[in-house]
């Protein structure tokens, strides 16, 4: 094997990664955060990989999200120390993350009750150092979080004060955008989660307590936000390498879809309009994002070595090895004449479920075809 | 930590795997197998582990099923040398698979084409062994392989025996007994699958080859079969572990099943009637695979420590890193009281899914609740 393999003759299935794409989309996001005055902190729990890190971070480590301590451990490592892990946090993870702290690293962690606020004191009195937390805010009932006018908010603020606990700041994510698809929504959806978290800072600080950090965060909220006025910074990780989800919610375009999962042929079913690829679920995951959406695109869809989309070609079923190609329902295109061992690549419904299937991505530049870097994922908490 | 933690202590989420409920249901199945008088060729894609692979096989290896070329190499390395690789072969895989051949292992693979029965003869030649290749028979339409009648079987034959590639028999797979929920389809679907497998390697031994394997094989039809008559093997693999969905099937109860995963309550929603918990699709997977079933465990069933159903409690929701617990909808069950800390254990949708969402196995044995061994799951292809 050369030094630099050629896309076809690796083993599949294999995670690939198109760093054109990346740095585009890297870059789009980066320049509209700066042209907006909000500090980007994205979120690395969709690439996992001190490689993508410095990617986005050329000029040398900056602040990031993590989603496990197993991430926030690894990234530190690496000098990433400006870290926030935005999972609420229980006894178990506070001892862990304060001797992180204690090691070094600014991580903020995430609550929204009185009785965590005081295993994260307990937790940063026996590791010898002064915790930070953010409160969470609920924005649109899609998970945990405190509502901005419940009074709830000021107890856990006063009982983080009290139990020498520093108030990083608010947090919240508009997960419900996922489930949008009008730039209008999208909008809407933005203008409410940045409304919803400046209304829970302003009131901490009417009652005279700190909230230096107003973070809001999700890649169609980052994209299509008109103001960001009164939050200082924006998380989001999906955007670097988009997925057919964040498509169909209309943020991108396959053109921008940095990962693909290369498939060998291994059989067919001409008589029904089946092609059997070797990227079963393992490959591709279960996850089945776009199936309720308007265009569902089964387990991904389908395209050539170089990344040419076929019209209307998607992984129609998918078990733990195969996949079985066909046409969309619905759609008068041709089957592709694809015979055992001819090479696919396939776009994942969500980035961040099929990534966390493969322990590496292989890294290509557009269509040349040539692997330059193996780039190592982690994985576990 | 003491030499054998207890199971509260474990970092979480964690893949908790009982050995008591293991080692019960190897010995249904062998046992049923063995007084139908049919080798047993478990299936290892579930469980990917050499020390569950010791557990079935206490006398020392034997006949196995794979569905990567990774677990095949990883399995041979531990001396179990008699390998079914069950997914449609292709040029590369050919290729590793002989070398695998040419280093001692007797790995028989899958096809159901002339031009794969002419791949496989050139890799054999290549690599100096004689191939040993299954013809991959249709039994129920769902997914690849030849009806027994079709003239493509005697072809296919042909070209084996004309390439110098040995005949190991044919296999089939009756996958679509995994949507079949009662005693009479199940054992009507395995009574199928074994009268089309030997329907096939009559029509083979009557034009004049060898058929020396007759190979079916599926948890449901395992456990369902009444007749196994001319079938001389039989593949299944979750049946180790058991799943919610096999438990849909009707193939088990809820006290079989042997994996769950361990989480922690890390926030809640009273209002909503929401539990937070540490495990998300990241610890689950994303297989929804209860959801078409009649009765949809949402991400998995709810169970206390010691592995109790909280009745009616599952994961109804599941973002990455979190897990939403909710009282089924319908039910009038209260929600337990589980606060910020407090374990839980998740009993999962689909083995395969979950198992292949971790690194290790903690390993316990019913209720005693201390973890008496780590045990590594490989990854991969």
């Amino acid at each position: 094997m050369s030094r630099f393999p050629r896309l076809e003759t690796l083993p599949t299935p294999a995670l690939v990664l198109d760093t054109d794409r990346l740095d585009r989309n890297l870059h789009r996001l980066s320049a509209r955060m700066a042209e907006i005055g909000v500090t980007l902190r994205p979120h690395m729990k969709t690439a996992k990989s001190i490689d993508v890190a410095r990617r986005a971070f050329p000029d040398g480590p900056g602040a990031i999200t993590v989603s496990t301590l197993a991430e926030a451990e690894y990234f530190a490592g690496y000098g990433f120390h400006d870290l926030t892990y935005a999972v609420g946090i229980a006894p178990h993870t506070a001892e862990r993350a304060m001797r992180l702290r204690k090691d070094g690293a600014d991580i903020k962690i995430l609550l929204d009750t009185v009785e965590q606020a005081l295993i994260v004191g307990e937790a940063g009195r026996a590791a010898g150092v002064t915790p930070s937390a953010f409160i969470e805010i609920d924005c649109d009932g899609h998970r945990g979080g405190l509502l901005a006018p419940d009074p709830k908010l000021l107890e856990v603020a006063a009982a983080l004060q009290a139990d020498g606990v520093a108030i990083a700041g608010v947090l919240t994510h508009a997960g419900e955008s996922y489930a949008l698809d009008t730039p209008e929504a999208l909008e809407a959806a933005a203008e409410n989660e940045r409304a919803v978290a400046v209304d829970a800072a302003e009131r901490l600080r009417a009652a005279g307590f700190a909230c230096p950090i107003v973070s809001v965060g999700s890649t169609p909220t980052a994209h299509f936000a008109k103001s960001l006025d009164g939050v200082t910074e924006m998380r989001a990780g999906v955007y670097m390498f988009f997925d057919l989800v964040m498509h169909g919610v209309g943020v991108c375009s396959t053109d921008d879809l940095a990962l693909s999962v290369l498939s060998t042929v291994i059989g067919g079913k001409p008589e029904k309009g089946w092609i059997m690829i070797d990227a079963g679920w393992m490959a591709l995951s279960r996850d089945r994002g776009t199936a309720a959406q308007r265009v569902d695109q089964g387990y991904g869809l389908v395209c050539d070595l170089d990344g040419r989309v076929y019209r209307d070609l998607v992984v129609a079923f998918a078990s733990q090895e195969h996949g079985t190609l066909a046409i969309r329902s619905g759609s008068s295109e041709p089957l592709p004449d694809l015979p055992v061992g001819a090479k696919v690549r396939i776009l994942p419904n969500h980035a961040c479920a099929t990534g966390s299937q493969h322990e590496r991505y292989h890294v290509v530049s557009g269509c040349e075809g040539t692997v330059t870097a193996e780039w190592p994922r982690i994985r576990g908490w």
